[in-house]
């Protein structure tokens, strides 16, 4: 498969001409060919307009063909082989072992979501019989959930497969029925357009109307703006930086008819160290705890970015190892040039905070946008006192708090913004000091764990990858497991409506065999 | 239990300083007593800060707890016998028949929120198994939905018992766990504060804490923004206008921590009339439409405000018995004379519109605040080319359209705002049409129904009361039924957390006997 820098609008591939992007390898400053040529609103209005003309038809399919749609692109994107993880490297600089297994994580939540198809209780299927004897009669009614309309996805940075083109949130949009505009994320344009193309032909080989996916290019917001404005995009998946969640959720908002957006931006995912967790294990926690920091160069969502535990010998020690660690780690190639600048502005920023101290750096950077991890201290008085050390500097630097005791150390919990996690290390003689510290955790963030590290996002049924504002937009939802899906979807109540006229789902005798609830029952007789 | 004018704040009684308000009697311009004094910021800071501290308690409950609390609720609200009724009669104008029906449908949501919780699916319970041995290893993952925080209920002039003080909004809302600061609704003063003081006592009486229940009052719109804006709400619940419900979600959005707000605003709920069932009994249809067009002088939500036919003989005779039937409909009290006023202004403001036809009112009024009925009549193509004519006025007024042919019809469909709900009178002969027609009008409104009239909203497991804007601002969402419990909830994730500290309903073993997905399969094992 060949990358040609085109835009992929439908079934056609689309040379814009508006500004020519180019993919640049981090790790070298090399610029990648071919360039890319941008679209504007012309292409956006395009796409948008066949992803509408397609929605009625791909939402009405049966859902094992929306199936077999998924698993199609999953092959596909393993069938690329070396191409896909060869190019993907040298536009990230990420290595090629960590791409490898991304691709196959992209894959299987594709599969996932298939067999959440399959399953069928995302249709949630709830039946009410007629009481026509009752006073006033009770008419029959039943629900199911449908499609929201065409999804507009912004990949982020960091994931240059798992998140973007034919990551999550197109995965769970397209499974929910919904088409999907992507927009290529510029740092890693190749990747885009390899998976996009993907895309395009399980669309056409499945026989799919060809606006159930399109893939647009652009420089700056322009064109990303125009997306989310457009009348026929219906709610939009985000993950990225809090300035471009918002700014994206505020053109949501103004629009004629508002959309929902579910923005995944910022979090420092707090550790609670807690004493007898500290005592015991705490040198092995420092080591492992960054080794968590640095992996991905930091580059991950639920990077810990603030660590807390009570003063005293065992946080010296652990503060020693952990010092010690950052200490000799290479520094290491970040995603883009500007994300890099972004590090080492906020590591700067960190350094000019009164009562904010860097007590590690890593090894010295030896190339381009390479990061050097930082490790920083201060006290929870401090830090409740600024509220700058709380911003998220994305990469591998974290802040470590010393708290006088465990009350101030949930005093300071309870000022967090929201996370998407909350890590504890406990030890059995902790628990009761944790369950007073949970219900704040529980309110703070999506995922609450215990005795690991926050970086890796399992794909299943019971994960959350969410929480509370600025986390994300929506804290009623999540953009990785099976209950992503969701977030595109919304239910509609059919009244009174004749067998004919019945979605299947809803059929008496249940002709699909679905999970239903009638009259309060929950079965699939 | 007598009315006192006070506000309810946790478990104080509390005299505001702020503007005096008067209840008033719609039909007759009566002032009834005692003055109501209205508060402020003040209040709100203390009513939001008690909701605070309830917070953690209150969602901690076990949920027969919180079951028990409702049912008390709804037995206090029927204890109240005649005083009710008497005092919710003379504030709306309501008939005494309507509203004993109303108290009837209040008590019956609480108690179907009580079995909603009894029955536990609301929790969602998912675990994932960990995977030990795979590379890299799962860990044990398990989800639950938990309270989204305090909630501001803003009720409804229009359901002074079932959407008001104690409906649907605070019946869902303390179900998932929240606290409730509501805002009594200025047209019925008095019965918001009998039914506020049965829900304050019944806190009380379960000996939960103060701040789970607290009621405000105040003129203008200062107290209602300081409500939303208020750092420890996290949730809004409003039934009323497009404009006020607007107002509240800019407020909403605009906080540091942006917040869902559950707004049900405004719907014209087209009826399409199908050829054959228009020819088969169109005259019938016509002699029903209008009766619910006048149902509660036209002041609901789902209020038939449209109505679409294509022309023809069939189309005339249905047209000259919804005038006659329109004609003899006596002029009856509306709500409020403000709500009054608005009524008399659409309509003229109808009257002035280029080819929209007035063709029938109702008998004059014979008192004050009395709205008569009304219906107008305009072709499809004036009704697309005029988007004013979309626009919802609240009474007893409605829109008979003219289409030239089904194609017209349809495409008038998929010019519409989005709606509560969308009618189709159709008969087998006309399924074929239908069945074109259907997925437009999914796409319009939350329920679709068929031979009936959209007044009347059952309250069930399967009932949805939304739809898209501007139907309502998040037509994820249901404000009536079982299912509204989900917009004040959101899914946390444990990962690894030890046994001892694990939420009852995500033990081993499933203490509590809910319904759970465990590795993808659905059981309550």
């Amino acid at each position: 498969m060949q990358i040609t820098g085109d835009m992929l609008i439908g079934a056609q591939a689309v040379r814009g001409n508006d500004a020519v992007l180019q993919a640049i390898n981090p790790a070298t400053g090399e610029v990648l060919g071919p360039d890319f040529h941008g679209g504007g609103a012309f292409e956006v209005d395009r796409a948008c307009t066949l992803a509408e003309q397609a929605f009625d038809t791909f939402r009405a399919l049966a859902p094992q063909r929306r199936a077999a749609f998924l698993e199609r692109i999953a092959d596909g994107i393993e069938a690329l082989g070396d191409t896909l993880i060869t190019r993907a490297h040298q536009e990230s600089g990420l290595p090629v072992a960590r791409l490898q297994g991304e691709r196959g994580r992209t894959a299987n939540q594709l599969r996932l979501f298939a067999s959440v198809l399959r399953d069928g209780r995302w249709q949630q299927a709830t039946l009410d019989s007629a009481l026509p004897h009752r006073t006033p009669p009770r008419p029959d009614l039943r629900m199911q959930n449908i499609a929201l309309g065409p999804v507009a996805v912004f990949g982020a940075s960091n994931f240059p497969l798992a998140f973007s083109v034919a990551g999550g949130d197109t995965a769970s949009a397209l499974a929910a029925g919904c088409p999907v505009v992507a927009k290529a994320h510029p740092a890693h344009l190749g990747t885009s357009e390899l998976v996009g193309r993907v895309i395009q032909q399980a669309v056409a080989q499945e026989g799919l109307p060809e606006g159930v996916f399109s893939m647009v290019v652009g420089a700056g917001n322009e064109i990303g703006t125009a997306l989310v404005a457009h009348p026929a995009i219906q709610a939009v998946g985000f993950t990225g930086s809090r300035a471009g969640g918002l700014a994206l959720t505020r053109v949501a908002q103004q629009r004629p008819q508002p959309i929902p957006v579910y923005a995944e931006m910022s979090s420092i995912n707090p550790v609670f160290l807690m004493p007898a967790a500290l005592r015991a294990r705490g040198e092995q926690i420092a080591r492992d705890l960054v080794d968590s920091l640095v992996l991905g160069v930091g580059q991950f969502c639920t990077n810990p970015g603030l660590v807390l535990a009570v003063d005293g010998p065992a946080l010296d020690a652990f503060r020693d190892a952990a010092a010690a660690a950052v200490g000799v780690k290479p520094a290491a190639t970040m995603l883009t040039p500007g994300i890099h600048a972004a590090y080492e502005k906020g590591v700067a920023g960190f350094g000019e905070i009164n009562g904010l101290h860097r007590i590690a750096c890593g090894v010295a950077a030896t190339g381009p946008n390479q990061a050097c991890p930082a490790l920083f201290e201060t006290t929870a008085a401090q830090f409740i006192a600024d509220h700058r050390m709380q911003a998220e500097v994305f990469g591998p630097s974290s802040v470590l708090v010393r708290c006088r005791d465990a009350g101030e150390m949930a005093a300071l919990a309870r000022q967090l913004e929201g996370q998407l996690t909350a890590t504890v290390h406990a030890d059995p003689d902790d628990y009761e000091a944790v369950a007073g510290l949970l219900p704040v955790l529980e309110r703070k963030a999506g995922r609450v764990l215990f005795n690991g590290y926050p970086t890796g996002v399992e794909v299943s049924y019971a994960m959350v990858h969410g929480g509370p504002f600025p986390a994300t937009s929506d804290s009623r939802t999540t953009s990785v497991g099976a209950a992503a899906i969701a977030r595109f979807l919304r239910p509609v109540c059919y009244q009174n409506v004749p067998a004919e006229l019945l979605p299947q789902a809803l059929q008496d005798g249940n002709p699909l065999g679905l999970w239903r609830l009638v009259d309060g029952e929950l079965g699939r007789a």
